[in-house]
């Protein structure tokens, strides 16, 4: 095993260290989120650090990067507090990771990508057609972190669409079923295979 | 595709909820923490919310649950200041689950469950063992989530471990090969495949 210093990694060439920080953390849950401008201009972004956060309240948070990188999502999110996760699948992530290139703000994303909007009544948010498993937010709270620029944005579930199929008799969802990809460094995409589930651990 | 509201979740049974709300945001990166207490006592906690905050600096963040439920861990990184995160792997992950058992903060959790402790110099938390790719954080900041008594807890990278071979020439981390496991929903465990690296995607 070898041990790697912090002042080896800092010296490292930048997209070296990216690739090796990136996957540091493990694979990841990858998804597009869907926003609106006050403009009424539909957005996508690609966004791998979606984490839940609690099941009552149903609460659910995501790091936006530094507004030098990534400025729409969170501006759509800011001025109308509303926005949509949509699961990423093997059916259609080479387009969906389209979405992470940066588009100029008055880009209709969905036309020029190609993958297509849905609405559902009475949600602002545009949400992803091709999507097998996906969700309407709410902001909660915009949380800046000092640190590097980044900021917390934590949302709450207001409603959910996917097809019933998927869901166990227990609550469960089978998102192997529904083909969730995930995301590893800031390519690779993998595909998720179910190993086991083990009973609640008591001491 | 079914369309659940709020209201309809808001009334479920609490297990099924929380089920159904877990497994929502997809795959998780699973790993367990090691921390120290004041007094000397090494603990481990399965964590399925790590999440990358940036490369440079490298920060890495995760969500400790309310203190009701989990007070240790983050007690001892408050205490110390510093912590490890090991990576689950198949080849542990029954063993691994167990330390989700709510132990008393006595009870040596590596003597009682069965992984074991390793350690580095000049790092006061204990590594597991068995784990393939693990790294050691400082502390930086516990942010309180007032809207459900959990904290995001924000650590920055001090040194990495895994085996070389693992690297690829750009920097890029093969999980796959390394034997990462995800887990899914409260107790679900899953193997990843990778499928694609893509080209950085450009308008």
């Amino acid at each position: 095993m070898r041990y790697y210093s912090l002042d080896e990694i800092k010296n490292w060439e930048r997209f070296y260290r990216a690739n090796f920080i990136n996957c540091l953390t493990g694979f990841k849950p990858v998804s597009l989120v869907g926003t609106v401008s006050k403009e009424g201009v539909p957005n996508l972004s690609v966004v791998s650090s979606v984490v839940h956060l609690g099941a009552d309240p149903a609460l659910i948070g995501y790091i936006n990067r530094p507004l030098a990188a990534a400025p729409d999502t969170i501006q759509n999110i800011s001025d109308t507090g509303h926005y949509t996760v949509n699961h990423i699948t093997e059916a259609f992530f080479t387009k969906a990771h389209q979405y992470s290139a940066k588009y100029a703000p008055e880009i209709n994303e969905f036309e020029t990508v190609g993958l297509h909007a849905s609405y559902e009544e009475g949600i602002i948010a545009p949400f992803v057609q091709e999507s097998p498993v996906k969700y309407h937010l709410k902001l909660v709270e915009i949380v800046p972190i000092a640190h590097n620029q980044t900021f917390f944005v934590i949302g709450a579930l207001q409603a959910v669409f996917l097809s019933e199929t998927l869901v166990e008799a227990d609550g469960f969802i089978n998102l192997e079923q529904a083909g969730s990809m995930l995301s590893l460094g800031l390519d690779g995409y993998a595909h998720a295979t179910m190993v086991q589930r083990l009973p609640y651990a008591r001491p």
